[in-house]
């Protein structure tokens, strides 16, 4: 049942790239909230944040500061999430986890409202949002297979720097202005910034998107695979990805080609069942050169689909590309759906 | 036989991107040069260009241009090629033309010297050179469909915006810089400077290269899928193409999807395939993060390729991360190749 007087809700990481959007979206949203505390790592500790006009003093995240909260933000890293989660749990509340500590964990629910809304409802505490570029795919996949099945996914993405947070966004920012100005690029953070190696991401692309795993896949990679045949519960799905990170701030866009079951499927039917779709919005025409783009699609939370085409030699196969804000669809705004869910559905 | 005194040589589209780069690659590669002719529209004739030391003046493209010469390399766009190419070859000059004019004429052999080189021996006066994000991705996959096979190519490319000539190139650097600064991008070129609409390239991404065609297919994405099978003598092979414009200045990028026609192939396999090709440079080591990028690529004249990795799901499916310089390789030196080899095999 809802409570009228609203929710003690905790933000962990409230001074990152993601808790910025996560305030932003809590606000313009109108989520009840009665109290909140916003918590960080040691380092951020004491920074101001306002929100809705009044001011608050960021504090360290400790096993106590989840004293009498019911819904917890958590987006400060998985190793935050790691030592902390189960703590915010053991005092009462509901962690909405968005880093990748507990999402392939087989007892915490991995949701994208518009795909598997009802998983929510098994969760034990723990509730995981997926990596940003999972979740806008999924969103587009998941009407195309409830009305056509699926039985093949090959993704290539084009992915925004605000993914690697408010230090990348500089980085690009700098490195551009130094190539224009003639100047030497300093690389010193992307494409991982605890990795080895850093190269220049302005007027560049990087096909690394976190390290790699001994397959020879990107941890990126193997987020989008595992994640979607989770969220979609298909584990036999086969699903491919290469992820690539590109000198654009803010929106990530795919390339997706997928295989539907039937092959009198049309261009027509995967359009209307994407029209038709919760958090969907088709931007499909080529004749007015309407497709999304990073730069359009920016600042709102749904998830945009153009270039809707069938494949040329096989019947069943549709190429689509799909563009998103990373940090809102992807992180921020999907985290308070879920949580909306919470309430609404009375599974807190 | 190689004449000892050199070539008469003409070059339409002196002061084009491309135009420029193929006199950089003439001069590095040492042609064999006993005159050079600098052609253009009426529009850029009387601008001077310096090559090897010496002032040449740039002159208006007639037929009577081309009389006595025995090469001529066209690149100054489609319609110029249509009306003069065949003036040219009337004249007794081999025409090496880089526009799609003539790409899909089955009396044109379309060529990437280390694909089907032979081909070139079949002309009649005219030898296509492809586009350049079809070059550069045969170029990849030659060696492995001459060794394991191929029975399916489906790619999604990253393209740099000199791609589309020198005023794109200046337009993503006044976009950039006025978004840095805070002010509006104004875009009136990209993605298709004839087309209806233009959207800024500046820290964005559009899926639209050239104009779109009746099957919802751009033109680029058509000329990937067409050139490819004619390149590679595989009329049957399904190619599926997704092209899209990046804030980059050169070299492209292609996350390409291949499967070959044996389950036992390994990533090893396909490496050494590659090792051993003519014009590719694999570099491919996750363990220290070593991959091709536009900015590692730009300059050289080979296709370099990384990210090998088998599939995941389909044990004769393959990913390949594939870079080339858009104007050396895609372009002016795939061009003097063919130049090259017209000479050493006796074909002009």
């Amino acid at each position: 049942m809802v409570n009228e007087q609203g929710y003690n809700v905790a933000l962990v990481g409230a001074t990152g790239a993601v808790g910025h959007k996560m305030l932003e979206t809590l606000e313009r949203k109108k989520f009840p909230i009665k109290q909140l505390t916003l918590l960080s790592s040691s380092r951020s500790a004491g920074k101001k944040i306002n929100f809705k006009g009044e001011e608050y003093t960021v504090q360290e995240a400790t096993p106590e500061s989840f004293e009498g909260i019911q819904i917890a933000l958590f987006s400060a890293g998985g190793s935050v999430s790691k030592s902390l989660a189960h703590e915010a749990v053991a005092r009462g509340a509901v962690v909405i986890d968005n880093t990748s500590a507990f999402r392939m964990d087989e007892n915490v629910p991995l949701v994208v409202p518009e795909v598997n809304e009802e998983d929510i409802a098994k969760h034990n505490g723990i509730i995981a949002n997926p990596n940003c570029s999972t979740i806008q795919m999924v969103a587009a996949l998941k009407p195309i297979q409830a009305k056509f099945g699926m039985s093949r996914v090959i993704v290539s993405t084009y992915q925004a720097v605000s993914g690697a947070g408010n230090l990348a966004i500089d980085e690009l920012k700098d490195q551009s202005q130094a190539f224009l100005n003639g100047e030497d690029m300093e690389a010193n953070l992307l494409p991982v910034s605890g990795d080895k190696k850093h190269y220049p991401i302005a007027f560049n692309a990087l096909p690394q998107i976190d390290v790699f795993q001994e397959n020879g896949y990107t941890y990126e990679e193997m987020k989008m695979i595992n994640e979607t045949k989770k969220i979609m519960h298909a584990p036999g799905l086969p699903v491919a990805a290469t992820c690539v990170r590109l000198p654009f701030f803010t929106s990530h866009a795919e390339s997706v080609y997928v295989e539907v079951a039937d092959e009198n499927v049309t261009v027509k039917d995967i359009q209307s069942a994407l029209v038709n779709a919760d958090g969907i919005i088709l931007e499909d025409d080529p004749s007015t050169q309407t497709y999304p783009t990073p730069l359009s699609a920016s600042g709102k939370s749904e998830v945009f689909v153009g270039r809707v085409r069938k494949d040329l030699d096989n019947a069943k196969g549709f190429h689509l590309w799909v563009v998103s804000d990373n940090l809102l669809k992807g992180a921020a705004w999907n985290s308070v759906q879920i949580a909306e869910s919470l309430i609404k559905n009375n599974w807190l």
